[in-house]
């Protein structure tokens, strides 16, 4: 008989909360008991039928053991709590920034380096959702010439920054982003880190080195655009050794949940758990210059969906 | 007495002829009489009161000489009736691409290359709304350090395909450009030309390379968003010369047209003239490596406005 496991979501309204439960369901993970958390508690709707949530405190995870908890939480809360599922034989799959650069947590794009995801002391990183949809179209590429220099212009969509931000691109409205996002664009996502850079272009850049190569020269402009769904991304490759398009087109063609396409848009792939890439093109004025667009479902490859195929290559 | 100028606008019912207007009468273009001219004629509200607008014939074109003829038509209208207004003794000043490469034309960026608008025959080019308003800003950077090498990735408004692709935006249709624009983005603008670069990222290159210098590299992939009015663009500059962010802010400061601010987006610039630029920063791991983001109105900056500034200049 097959082994099923316990699964806890902490964090289960939010919007990759309520998209961890949708792919869990989807991709028939083997689940024998169903926890869910909120920071309020209450009845929460999800593809398996309604179920109760429990409030987010140390007694409710000393009384509900479970193998793995994925986490759609923000930072300050995941900090708080991981630590304690973990410590009670849970593995945390954590969706937020906190744990990503941490030498001791791995960080894990199943396609890129599922061997990492191994070595594990209870806390397993999801990466940034940007990094995750590019990382798996280039890794094959990097695996065959050895990426150089990367540079990327990120279109991200409003769902990236929570339901309250989708609400505003409804309304018209300023709470969420401070700015209003319908029918404009914000040129800054996140706070500034260093250099003029924000969080979320460093974080590109800091997680491409510790989930492909500390070799690999990179810059990240972050922007966000008035679309609901899905991220997309220009992407400029500089390669280590000469490559035909023909050989870099195999290298996606071949790259586990990659779609090679012509000019894939968001609505190609919302709701799906790949990445599509297209535009694949050399430039001939770069040496070894290739670029392309990359776009995938941010709520999906970009968070729950790569989140649970973690816990696939554990069982 | 200030001399007056007869202006002749073709294509006055179009979302850039009828920019056009508004920025002649904002500007106090010195005007002493206005001809219209649509593709069926009839009556059309200006500025300047309601005019009646005259359909585009060779017989009309002879019976009313102008000074200056404005076109904001198609590039196979602009190929048919141009060089009839010129030899009727107009300069026209055309934003289409139908002329921009032709040798014999100039094509003008006030701020950038105004010396070039006295060497016309007859007809002015005005540049690709995207080139216009990045060029606007680098040039002064150009002047001082050199440019080697351009990467840009641009986030082009709705309004720039024309008010059916702004229809589509409201509507949610996809009449105008084939594919559902609201709530997407499309990856490809314009027809594949060469090596898989579309004409309008080749429009960005060889313009680049006529009004600025042909020794820079270029590379250009553009996307369209869902927002009605303005184009964003990240672009990736490196120099030939070593430059510091502060001498690289001060080109900025001091360009013409330009300025310089934190992270501007296209709604602090919509039905204004310059060019906004913000992100300003150090690509650290490049060689005398700078990013930046570009924003302006394309139907101001990027085509009614660059026009009527290259009349300014001829008078």
């Amino acid at each position: 008989m097959e082994k099923k496991y316990s699964v806890a979501v902490v964090g289960c309204t939010g919007l990759v909360g309520k998209t961890m439960l949708d792919v869990l369901y989807e991709r028939k993970f083997p689940i024998n008991e169903l926890i869910l958390y909120s920071m309020r508690g209450g009845k929460c709707d999800t593809p398996f039928g309604e179920v109760e949530a429990l409030s987010l405190t140390q007694t409710n995870i000393y009384r509900h053991p479970c193998d793995f908890a994925l986490f759609a939480v923000e930072s300050d809360v995941s900090i708080r709590f991981a630590q304690i599922f973990s410590t009670m034989g849970a593995v945390v799959i954590d969706n937020s920034s906190a744990w990503r650069m941490d030498n001791n947590v791995p960080l894990v794009i199943p396609e890129v380096n599922p061997s990492s995801a191994f070595m594990h002391g209870g806390i397993i990183a999801n990466p940034n959702c940007t990094t995750a949809q590019i990382l798996t179209a280039v890794c094959p590429i990097h695996r065959a010439f050895g990426i150089k220099r990367m540079i990327v212009s990120t279109y991200q969509s409003v769902s990236g920054a929570g339901k309250a931000a989708l609400d505003d691109l409804k309304s018209g409205g300023t709470q969420a982003l401070g700015i209003r996002i319908a029918d404009n664009m914000i040129p800054k996502i996140d706070k500034y880190v260093d250099g003029g850079y924000t969080a979320e272009e460093l974080k590109i850049v800091n997680e491409t080195h510790k989930i492909l190569s500390r070799d690999i020269k990179v810059n990240a402009t972050c922007v966000r655009v008035p679309v609901s769904h899905c991220h997309g991304a220009t992407v400029h490759l500089e390669l280590n050794q000469p490559a035909t398009l023909n050989k870099v087109g195999e290298c996606l063609i071949d790259a586990p949940s990659v779609k090679l396409l012509d000019a894939p848009t968001p609505l190609d792939i919302v709701g799906c758990d790949g990445v599509l890439v297209g535009r694949l093109r050399r430039d001939g004025e770069s040496e070894n210059g290739f670029c392309m667009w990359v776009v995938a479902d941010n709520l999906r490859k970009g968070a729950a969906a790569n989140a649970v195929q973690i816990m696939e290559l554990l069982i």
